[in-house]
């Protein structure tokens, strides 16, 4: 890296760091939708995005939007885009730092217009905690925002309409927030959040499909019973019918390419040491990138339950929580992206995300892609999480020649 | 069963619902240890020694003490006893029924006086519940309760010795609650609590020993991780090393005679059906009537732990909370009863304790013996705990049997 190419990295993590200052609890990050530090992030974003050029607005979900303008006036435009929130005790560059290396990626055309315009959004909500219901902000920019959401409140009984208003923000403008058909692409750069780059050394991932996923819940009803007074031969034990199928679990997936399945709940009753336990509740969480093969690792694993439970005597009921599908990003996009990078000489993988992102919501609406930055210690969800300078570099460096390669596209197309 | 054993068994079984009526907590069965109901449960139970002809007395820890005093001026004495308190929400015969049986034995004799003294003791506290210690009430009796026990306080910060004053006894007594050297048996009758008397369809159980006991605490120190991001090849999953363990705890359980092992407690940390598991807390509780093959099962199941977290990256701690010897009771009068029971034609197995009674504290100090009425569906600890009015005859009946026989032993030894 160059040191003009130190200094742009370190500046964008500087950026992260500065915004990860905006906080609901002092001490740790902690930004929820809409609440008083996100005023803080709006204002900071938008000096940044105003001094690289570009025209800002807060939609009225509380998206931070800002449009470098083609010259063209009926040019398509191109949206990169991640989130401003965070969970509870968060890192500082889940999200922010997508946005951030959007301004970045304007600032670094240092005012040579290309033959699209380019809009930033930061999105005001992914994470799903203060409503208990993820991506509100990428949800409204596609139109999908639906009155139960609209409706819901959040632990202090607030409701989603008055936490619009109570920002100062007006909830009769949302349909104003949606993307106008002149969107051709989205871009959304993110850290992996898991230690896949880091275990390959590389320091990025382009990311073919945004993984399905099935939760589910499971009990296992035995009988509790006193663990000195009752015999192994007449016990009906919930934590041991769990504990077998938890291994049938891991085993599953150890043995099915790019499945990944885990149990990371257990709650037994009545959970004392010298009582057997009369019933254990756990979760299962089942990711695919081919939806089918996760309908049949979560329905193999459903029956392996019933199977072990059985044989000690032990009832087993499900309830499927979740069964979203698997979304696939634009494959010529991807390419380019891949391509892009390759070409930079940055050593970068294809990969399915294990995660969910804004562009599993702008993706069906819009040709999408997304990068991954290798996360250090496969680390997310936390204060250490972190992001290497050389990484932040080779994405911007890779948005660049991305942008390039499409200006080249374009401009064929114009002139075709 | 005449009409006349009828009534006896139905009146055993009415004395304990009464008593059960005796509650801190209105609609519940909870009664710990010298709270006010204690007071009901002792002016009941000193009603009916004093109607059997008993002398009553209630010692420093609260025990309450009937003694039939034989004729004979230096007679020995045998001594029947059991608990007085519950675990919460209990039902209405752990404990109690010993003491009312106890009772009952001596309203039997109707008069007739044997060659010793009979000492029926309702020890005050047995569950633990209250101090968390249990066996407080049997200890004072055999001078073992030490310092460290009186200073001990309950949840509200009231210790214990402050616990026997407010009671209105005097803690300086209790040096005059320990038994006589005149004491030459010890009987207890209790509730099996667990299936296996119903299993052999045997009313009644003759205890060899009280099982040894050990209880572990396990802890698994994996790396909690993103559930969708972190490919099954690189995660550090203490929920499936520890579901792995728990298998190996029941396999080893069962192929080993004699033995149970449980685990009954688990905490997962973070505990969210989207994270790894990072570290889980569990319990193991091992016991056997041999301490060896005790001590062998505990060291092979911990060393088992470390091997299944070893191959998944995860480390295994390991605290002994709890390594307490079996203890045999007297063989003579284990025999002893049992060929009482059998001359009367009660279907009746040796068998072992797996929990720990009174008798676990007397055993120790004075030969003891311990006769099990079957538990209806093995409940305990529960509401629905109940007992057979055809097996508290047949307990009653063998207990005179038994008395009968050691008279003829003392009447033999007098001439002798």
């Amino acid at each position: 890296m160059s040191v003009t190419n130190i200094d742009r990295a370190t500046r964008i993590i500087s950026r992260c760091r500065e915004i990860a200052t905006c906080t609901e609890v002092p001490g740790e990050i902690t930004r929820r939708f809409l609440t008083p530090p996100m005023h803080s992030v709006h204002t900071l974003l938008r000096q940044w995005m105003e001094a690289a050029g570009m025209t800002v607005r807060v939609d009225a979900i509380g998206n931070i939007r800002g449009l470098l303008q083609s010259p063209h006036s009926d040019a398509p435009r191109i949206i990169i885009g991640s989130h401003l929130d965070t969970v509870p005790n968060a890192g500082a560059f889940d999200g922010i730092l997508g946005v951030v290396l959007g301004i970045a990626v304007v600032e670094e055309l240092q005012g040579h217009r290309l033959p699209f315009s380019i809009e930033v959004i930061g999105f005001s909500e992914e994470e799903g905690v203060r409503f208990s219901k993820p991506f509100l902000g990428s949800l409204a920019v596609v139109g999908k925002l639906d009155e139960e959401t609209l409706r819901r409140k959040d632990q202090d009984g607030v409701s989603l309409t008055n936490a619009i208003t109570h920002y100062g923000l007006d909830p009769e403008r949302l349909p104003a927030a949606v993307l106008c058909e002149d969107a051709f692409a989205y871009l959304e750069f993110h850290i992996e959040q898991g230690p896949v780059l880091e275990s390959e050394d590389a320091p990025l991932g382009v990311v073919e499909a945004l993984v399905g996923q099935t939760r589910v819940q499971f009990i296992f009803d035995g009988q509790a019973n006193h663990a000195g007074t009752t015999p192994m031969h007449l016990r009906h034990d919930a934590m041991a019918a769990a504990a077998r199928w938890i291994v049938a679990v891991e085993e599953y997936a150890v043995s099915h390419e790019g499945l990944v399945a885990t149990v990371g709940k257990l709650e037994a009753s009545p959970g004392a040491g010298n009582v057997i336990a009369g019933r254990v509740k756990t979760s299962l969480d089942v990711r695919h990138a081919q939806d089918e093969a996760r309908h049949t690792a979560a329905s193999a694993l459903v029956e392996s339950a019933s199977s072990f439970a059985g044989v000690r005597g032990v009832k087993v009921t499900t309830h499927i929580e979740m069964d979203q599908p698997a979304v696939p990003l634009d494959p010529h996009l991807t390419t380019r992206l891949h391509n892009a990078a390759s070409k930079l000489g940055f050593s970068n993988r294809r990969m399915t995300s294990g995660a969910g992102h804004d562009a599993m919501i702008l993706a069906p609406s819009i040709p999408s892609a997304m990068l991954f930055l290798r996360s250090p210690g496969g680390l997310s969800h936390h204060p250490d999480e972190a992001v290497l300078p050389q990484d932040v570099d080779a994405a911007l460096a890779t948005a660049m020649e991305f942008l390039a390669q499409l200006s080249d596209d374009k401009t064929k197309d114009d002139h075709a």
